[in-house]
């Protein structure tokens, strides 16, 4: 080996024209191919020349990892879910050992678990682009519809090569993103630009590309409402900036007020954050209130005059359940108020895990960049890069969420029944729930205006506050564990969401299945019931 | 409005058990409801009391955006790429626009970009777990193998309701995990734990994971091999950490050596730096080399000494060409020395974009976590459930790779052949190309042993690395912008994969077709002749 290697360096050496740092590192390379071919492991030979504890890295604790990592907390799947998981396995194992048959997960978005059915025409495209040898087969014409067969052709044509197991361009297939486009533009009247489009596996990502961007220190700071999807305070602390919040107005409905806005501004300006941005979620989560269209003109004027990044979370897009609402993407309001690219510095997210699909585990999403300077876009672009693409059947499913079945296609008619038959559905399981919780003593619910959750404020008496600081636990945490071991009830505790200080909340899905809702409401009430028997005086 | 807004906030006072600050609260947000009435923009009637200049956020440039995104790189699709894609879109317009018919992209391990075709059996899985109800169809039997239906039917069964498009636990579907675990245990002949595995859209995001949990600031240092895969880098740059380099032997076919290590590891100590963990990419990449078994226990027992996690990247672990060398997991050399939970933190990293399955554009992969405490695995866990979870489609692939086809199952020939095909084809064009390297004057090229790369050392003469500097170019960058415009192959300036300093070297892979490479080589070989004729005196 050695003489091989020599042999080799010589050549390398004759071969060099700029040898001379090579020589140098060649020479400490065949020094240490003795050691290397040496059973005794290196460590020994060097044990003289050091002390092996002051040279050994920090062990892994809690106490030496990133404290980011520490500080940031997601209770959408925390301790709450944790507890219901293992009773759960406790049941499965013996159906006996709890006072309830079942777990209620009601903390999470996630409709398909709780047995929503995906869209029919969207999965039959997704599998037919999954396995396109099958496209020319008779037994497909006879088990697909004539025209998601023809969607996945036009798909796959915009494939090179149609290979759909390949990385696409950075900020996905130029041919989904031209659709996807064209699905803005017919959504909103104002033309859109496949290049501003950046798809995502799922919201996520796009959210936390646009906090990494932002954030240069805890000095950098991001207006969030209060309450809030904690997907932004769980990001906005594992990337090192500040959460600053604005309270949202639960006595008008979760109403946000551009006073408040502008009093957190000052504040947090006069404790010496930059705001760099304003987070709005619309429809909201946890809160569900769709915001009105002069409202948001109002949010836009507000981020135009303060040169903030406006982030707006539309997700819930599809999800909005009164007549007296409808939703107006953010991008719209700004070119309907004449502002375009140099006026206002706008990303959109929005994702296939919400609406009337439902496909969260598909992870398919997308934000739509505009107003930003094009070295700007080209860093955006370079960090989307670093992770290649985002996955392929999430970018088809984008596609087709934004450029669903139209009148005259062979599967209008069951796309549009399914679509309907879901959304019918939730404003229906928003109105039980709504009424449910409003005739609980000392519980006050806002309407669920659209998005699919319920956010209860409860007036717990002192007596259970007291008793949730004696267990270390926040009384709204304390009233869902109880709920929980009670009934087999999930909810989130508001805490988790974050609250005016001195409120309880929680938040609550409009997910379970509408034969199951009954059962909800009836082990809620019950519980509830009990619960302040058990502590009102 | 105003009415409504008073007449509920004193049904809430009234109910409020709490009330001061709420009381606060609201007394703010009455007063603030008439300026939100109000049509006059907010800011008007601040403007008194504030400088719009000195309040306005800063503009977002690229002086103002979170300087880590500028710092860190991706050359894989850097600005080579973005010059190809140039290229190629003014051929499409205009056919004799440039001195070649097509672009030769060679910069990119994507495989099915380049002709390769996916794993049959793979796709019928995928196909039908996207769209279950075909599963019981009679056509279905016709269309696909029955292996393929029953794998789908046993993967559904492991879904909570089947539900493909729900967000699964946050680590992944749980008997998804119990068959790469038992995949893990029966290629090393060690357990797995499913509980280990996370799994995730492909490796790069598991690998951001753990940059984000080691990295707390610039002096958290990680060993990485030089080259390597600017992921590494990339992350380690966006996370505020300092890589620290350990040079791979060239002259010895890229050997590690672990007196490298332990150089590096006490500069880096001695400049400050606590090193974390050691990155090892094997096989290698962009070197391709294989690592010996008993060069992978020095590391193991390295790492071990130093208290230093070991990252694994073994995502290349079936593309192995050589019949002297096999592919053995560092989870696998531990055990074999003994060494457990208790004496090495290994994180294992996989994914389904390279082998011989190539599905990039799925983004599945998984990390297998061990060697770490209870308490930061919690940390583990609570980050990768901000993401919620990765794709599920990605999630049965992973499982599929771990757990393909066996003997005696009807796809079992058929999927051997496709797998072989593609691995036997892999190793006659890493030879070819290899050969074809070696034959160019001033270039030499190790073997690849594995992955999917060559990294050929070039020695360019003087009078180019002169032009180089006049063009403000790196030279190895030079070459490629050269080769490119004269030929449409796309190489990657081994400057983006970094390297001994004063060489040069370019990143070429394997990857396109067998029939394509006559045409890379022809190219290739005529450009580098004319090249080195124009800058040789």
């Amino acid at each position: 080996m050695r003489r091989f290697v020599i042999g080799r360096a010589r050549n390398l050496l004759e071969n060099s024209c700029q040898n001379y740092q090579f020589q140098r590192y060649l020479l400490s390379s065949s020094q240490s191919s003795y050691r290397f071919l040496s059973s005794t492991p290196v460590v020994d030979s060097l044990s003289s020349s050091y002390s092996p504890y002051s040279t050994m890295a920090p062990p892994i604790t809690v106490n030496t990892i990133n404290p980011k990592v520490l500080e940031c907390e997601y209770a959408v799947r925390g301790e709450i879910v944790t507890l219901a998981q293992k009773l759960q396995q406790e049941i499965q194992a013996k159906p006996e050992a709890h006072p309830f048959e079942e777990i209620l997960y009601c903390n999470i978005g996630n409709p398909q678990s709780l047995g929503q059915q995906p869209i029919t025409f969207f999965r039959e495209v997704l599998a037919l682009c999954d396995h396109p040898s099958i496209l020319d087969k008779s037994e497909t014409q006879g088990l697909f519809s004539a025209d998601s067969i023809e969607r996945a052709w036009q798909i796959l044509d915009q494939i090179p090569g149609r290979a759909t197991g390949a990385y696409s361009h950075s900020q996905g297939i130029k041919g989904l993103r031209d659709t996807i486009a064209a699905g803005i533009e017919a959504r909103d009247g104002f033309p859109a630009d496949p290049n501003d489009i950046f798809l995502t596996d799922g919201a996520s990502p796009a959210v936390h590309m646009m906090m990494q961007l932002l954030i240069r220190s805890e000095k950098d700071g991001i207006l969030c409402p209060i309450p809030q999807y904690p997907l932004y305070s769980a990001s906005i602390a594992l990337h090192g900036g500040t959460l600053v919040p604005y309270y949202l107005d639960e006595a008008t409905g979760w109403g946000l007020e551009v006073s408040e806005l502008k009093n957190q501004l000052e504040t947090a300006k006069s404790k010496g954050i930059t705001v760099r941005a304003l987070v709005v979620i619309n429809p909201g989560n946890p809160t569900g209130q769709v915001l009105a269209e002069e409202n948001q003109k109002a949010i836009v004027e507000f981020c135009k005059q303060e040169g903030l990044v406006l982030l707006a979370d539309e997700v819930y897009q599809e999800n909005v359940y009164v007549p007296e609402k409808k939703f107006h993407s953010f991008k719209k309001v700004s070119r309907s108020m004449g502002y375009g690219e140099k006026d206002i510095s706008l990303v959109s997210f929005q994702s296939v895990s919400k609406g009337y699909y439902g496909e969260c585990g598909k992870r398919g999403g997308y934000m739509e960049v505009t107003g930003f300077s094009a070295d700007v876009r080209e860093q955006i672009y370079k960090v989307a890069s670093v992770n290649l693409c985002s996955n392929i059947s999430g970018q088809i499913l984008a596609s087709l969420v934004m450029s669903p079945p139209k009148v005259g296609d062979e599967s209008y008619e069951s796309y549009r029944a399914e679509r309907d038959g879901i959304l019918s559905s939730l404003a229906r399981r928003a109105k039980t729930l709504e009424d449910a919780f409003n005739k609980l003593e000392g519980v006050t619910c806002n309407k669920a205006e659209g998005a699919m959750y319920l956010f209860p404020r409860i007036c717990l008496p002192e007596k259970a506050i007291k008793a949730a600081e004696a267990a270390k636990t926040a009384p709204d945490a304390f009233y869902c564990h109880r709920l929980l071991t009670a009934t087999g009830i999930v909810f989130v505790p508001g805490s988790g969401f974050r609250q005016v200080p001195g409120t309880w909340h929680f938040r609550c899905t409009i997910l379970p299945q509408e034969d199951k809702i009954p059962a909800v409401v009836t082990r809620l009430t019950d519980f509830h019931k009990s619960f302040m028997d058990e502590f009102c005086d």
